[in-house]
């Protein structure tokens, strides 16, 4: 199998874009990867999106797309696995270009939340869960979640206000993230206070939605002859990708506290990547929701079991810490619009292996870890990257 | 590139199937498949589907199924082309495997058109075309097909009645296929009575959808050590396999009467396999309506510009005639449950290879292509299987 580079990286501010259609803002991500890869073609398009049969009206985003941003007759599809459909459409591509059916393609995701023709967010989002036997007993998404919190906080004894650092850090870095929705800090006091969405989920355990779109473009590694000295920067090649299922209710699973998906895709992306959790020098993790950040962190061996908190309380996942995570503002301060997100922290990853990473900059950062997940655990994909 | 081989088919009747959910039918196709292949594990699920989050309100179909057919933890993954996802979803599982990523995979394609809980039908098929500049307007998708028809009749010189044969040779096929949705052969005097739909589109230019799931298990042909003579049918490898993409609105085209994406596909993939239309013994097209079944013949390279229509009226299309096309009823008589369509046709040419076909087997075919196409011309995606 080929080695893969990213070498064009492209990304849209989050925000409620209410100027622009969900055509524009892909375009505006896929021309950005294009300039940064000094690119003016690729072979194909594999678009990362949940929601804009529901929310736009509107399917078929390849042709869509492709031809808005002129890649005519160039291959192109959409991509779906919830909120993990941006690092779902970014495996697919691997996928092509690897297989040598295509030498170069853009993975991207995009999401449209802001106006919606079709459904309202809550009704579209809740599609992720089990239809028949979650969402049709009137549980939202967020209520989902909020049951596992709440099982987590009474199976390990940790108060809510453990939580807080999970929601601290991703503000303060999103501070210095022109692209993040939210670019406040808060502080202990605004977590505390904050407005109550679903017990014990409060606003500030909660990611915001959001526009957004964000691309990368791929190409064979053994393609490239420039080397770090000619472009400037290190190469990042793409070390590992994995992906797993788990059940999609969550009450199916035998212990609805451990995320098996991520366990399985980070131990498969490990392996394939030569690596540990240990060499592991920055975690772009899926920070939907406060409690998914600690159950990432313990399933893919950086706490023990019912211990992802603490990471937090110790200062562990601060830029300075031992294994830095939402570098960038993650879901919750850089925004998550759904489908897109997962190609955001892979943007990310490839920027602190670049060292563009600013205030928030991992010093010596070489290898990177993205994980993306879809529904509660049920579609998780992690990949590796490293800087060469 | 490893060379890839369907060892395994499955398919559900197409009908309008109250009974049962998405995910029940889906599984009823992959069991089907891993029995037909005699195999009780697969390594990853590529689901073609274009409206479960439409009309089930279900997205993530990727777990969703794995989960319900016990495939614990295999990854898996939803992929979008309107209505050519389920040869979109071929595309995925092909590049999977032959990247070497994944030893073995089901494409498969499901969808679940008869009861909705969301839009109504012909709201959620508009979301194939482009919902700013053509579904806005009042277009819906059988109008759309209904303004190219009446301009090629126009361009063409071709009346109506020209067009009968594709809907008459695809009902009298279909009476020999026990999974088709319409089994009854037509007449010419049914054909032209038959209520108009939208002019000059009337109900027998135009296929039903339905509720229905096909898969394919594959896996890499060198990983086989079965030959013919111990599994007692050849061994059906993927020959040639491609994409385009054209505008996704018609009116953007330079030419509305070409399909370009058919063209550059089927081109692609000739070359790939090494042949050229007059190697191609059967030809599982998109007659989705009538006007599409021409413009397939035409852009692939069977007839001459604007005289996809003569094929028809001289034989040609029938199971005895130079280039049989829908061999087992095609989407008109088959049925067309969208997102699996592309998987029924890969089916149909497995089993016209194999020697499956019964009363409508082409005698002696080796070569065969299955064509889908997604909105108007807008995705579409070609393979061509070879038995061996």
């Amino acid at each position: 199998m080929r080695e893969i580079a990213i070498i064009g990286i492209g990304q849209t501010p989050v925000s409620e874009n209410w100027e622009h259609s969900i055509r524009e803002i892909a375009s505006e991500a896929i021309f950005a990867a294009m300039l940064d890869a000094n690119r003016e073609r690729v072979e194909g398009l594999f678009i990362g999106n949940m929601l804009s049969g529901l929310i736009s009206q509107q399917e078929q985003l390849g042709s869509l797309i492709a031809d808005w941003v002129g890649f005519k007759s160039v291959e192109a599809f959409k991509v779906e696995a919830a909120c993990g459909s941006g690092a779902a459409a970014l495996r697919m591509a691997l996928m092509a270009v690897a297989s040598g059916m295509l030498d170069s393609a853009i993975a991207m995701g995009v999401e449209k939340m802001s106006e919606t023709r079709g459904v309202e967010t809550t009704a579209a989002l809740v599609t992720a869960a089990d239809a028949d036997y979650e969402a049709a007993q009137g549980l939202s998404f967020v209520a989902i979640n909020a049951l596992i919190m709440q099982r987590y906080m009474h199976e390990y004894g940790w108060q809510h206000a453990d939580f807080a650092p999970f929601s601290i850090n991703a503000h303060a870095n999103a501070a210095h993230n022109p692209f993040a929705r939210l670019q406040d800090p808060i502080s202990l006091e605004q977590y505390r206070k904050a407005r109550m969405i679903c017990s014990p989920i409060n606003l500030m355990d909660a990611s915001p939605t959001g526009d957004g779109a964000a691309a990368v473009l791929i190409v064979p590694a053994e393609t490239l002859h420039h080397t770090r000295h000619e472009t400037g920067r290190p190469l990042v090649t793409i070390a590992g990708s994995a992906a797993a299922t788990d059940t999609l209710a969550v009450h199916d699973r035998k212990n609805p506290l451990w995320l098996s998906a991520a366990e399985k895709s980070s131990q498969k992306a490990y392996k394939q990547a030569g690596v540990g959790p240990d060499d592991i020098q920055v975690f772009e993790l899926h920070d939907a929701f406060s409690i998914m950040a600690a159950l990432s962190l313990e399933a893919c061996g950086f706490a023990e079991r019912g211990q992802g908190p603490q990471l937090g309380l110790s200062g562990e996942i601060c830029p300075s810490g031992r294994i830095p995570i939402a570098t960038r503002g993650g879901l919750k301060a850089r925004g998550h619009p759904v489908g897109a997100t997962g190609v955001y922290q892979i943007v990310e990853v490839v920027q602190q292996l670049r060292g563009q990473a600013g205030p928030t900059q991992i010093d010596g950062a070489i290898v990177g870890m993205a994980q993306n997940i879809g529904g509660s655990g049920a579609s998780i994909i992690t990949h590796i990257l490293k800087a060469n």
